[in-house]
């Protein structure tokens, strides 16, 4: 468990959640209970990694009162974080979930514009001698360059830390270029190498570009991993039902803690904990938690084969 | 114009609008501009007076960070305003505004719940001696008396200070049999006096319990009012399509300023006055704002007829 797990957050929330009885479009409803937290990709990684029992501190840039509040959160939440003021006001989301019919509608504000001196007082101040690992996730705000990620991981190079960047298209092959382990769904892959590619070797690809490893979740079909020495594929135990938002976060914060743990990582090993994690994600209704007794079932019933 | 008009508020929010192209329930929304200002039917009335160049004074409860954007917001409006700081956090309403049919989909919080010693705090530091008029409008928020809107115009009375309520149901009777101008709409009044009654009729019948004058609004049939020396119905000018909320505070508005501009209320001017304006309200897509250009054009021509 040694190692601590900074997970990055270009691009902070503050997650609000309504619960109505049923959504009416052009209709007035009345909002009993309102849930707020601390939200994006890199703060379910950090979520997920801590309740694992990893170190992790939270990295990203708020403003406001918005912003405010997702500080105070992520402290009540036990997350320790390093968090760089930003002039904009931090973004929120909000989710109307129908009690009805369980469905989430989904209200994402853009978020605020990060000037180029804001950019690089984050950057400036990133703790790398702290650091065994970086995750990178979720969209990049206006005002941050689009290669941001690949800019971290070769910041992370240089510091000798390694990265793991969650991203798609284009930003996943910089990524991989400039040599992080990298991590994307199905769909993701397909944006960066073209609308047929073969999972498994989309995966290859992604190594041969220079990433030191590449993890891919396919939905039910599991995950694939490949790494210099090989390339593998997990099957989950079972089909479950549930939210899928956060199963890919899970993933990668079993990575990162992989990482941090042993430089030289079991891939096998790790896409077991990786597929029983995301799947145990998909059992909770919000995003970041995980379902830890599913999580133990599952973990040993992982079927991993060589490719 | 002289004269300053207090205008409550008990359940301040902060009025979020979402613009989206179309709204998909069970989908996810970008929502690249978002607008927000302080809300409440009470801020309405408060906009609609300083638009007509009358000396407001908006008076209310907030806390929290969202009470410091509602208080931030007002001044940035130009409103002066008294507010009693609370505890709790100030709700938020979320308005999705979907461009494809103009449909406002509305989620309102709540609110806080406001304990016995803020209620007290809030009515002691009431600026008595510097108002001509209190309107108190919209809902009650939690921990605050059900009857507060007939011990404020109880207590307006005990300083000789006219009250203007805009109340439903039994509030609107408490506030009558307290001696306050009463304002309702033609449902309010309905479910206060049964579902039968006439609109014209039932106005009467609130004088008759000791209100000092009743407004009741009625859709595209206008407005009833009546005082002690008759009754009177104007009719609006036109038929006018657009956004029915705030048009009812446009009413309240004119009506307390024309009690605090003169303690002799010519009713049937003040009718064509509240009616001009509340069509003018309508034409608006956001509750507090008026027309001013079509305020100006209806408001010789609004026909009002005694009863």
């Amino acid at each position: 468990m040694a190692g601590l797990i900074g997970a990055v957050t270009l691009n902070l929330a503050l997650d609000v959640t309504y619960d109505v009885p049923e959504l009416v479009p052009g209709g007035s409803h009345r909002v009993a209970q309102v849930r707020q937290r601390a939200g994006g990709k890199g703060v379910n990684v950090a979520r997920v990694a801590a309740t694992l029992g990893h170190q992790v501190l939270a990295l990203g840039l708020v403003g406001g009162m918005t912003g405010e509040l997702v500080a105070e959160e992520l402290f009540d939440a036990g997350l320790t974080a390093l968090l760089t003021p930003i002039a904009g006001e931090t973004r929120r989301t909000v989710a109307v979930v129908a009690a009805s019919n369980g469905d989430a509608t989904i209200f994402n504000e853009t978020g605020p514009s990060v000037s180029a001196d804001e950019w690089r007082a984050f950057l400036d101040r990133l703790p790398w001698a702290r650091l065994s690992v970086l995750t990178c996730s979720g969209s990049v705000p206006p005002g941050i360059p689009a290669d941001a990620y690949a800019q971290l991981a070769a910041r992370a190079r240089e510091h000798d830390v390694p990265a793991v960047v969650d991203a798609g298209g284009s930003a996943l092959l910089a990524a991989a270029e400039a040599g992080a382990v990298v991590r994307a769904n199905a769909a993701e892959l397909r944006e960066a190498l073209g609308p047929d590619t073969d999972v498994a070797e989309g995966t290859r690809r992604l190594v041969a570009l220079g990433a030191r490893a590449a993890v891919i979740t396919d939905g039910a079909d599991g995950m694939v991993a490949a790494g210099p020495s090989g390339a593998w594929r997990a099957l989950p135990v079972e089909r479950v039902a549930g939210n899928p938002t956060g199963a890919g976060d899970a993933c990668t914060a079993v990575v990162a803690a992989a990482i941090a743990a042993n430089a030289e990582v079991d891939w096998p090993e790790v896409l077991r904990a990786a597929v029983a994690a995301s799947s145990a994600a998909v059992l909770t209704p919000v995003a970041g938690d995980i379902d830890l007794a599913a999580y133990r079932r599952w973990l040993p019933a992982v079927a991993v084969n060589s490719l």
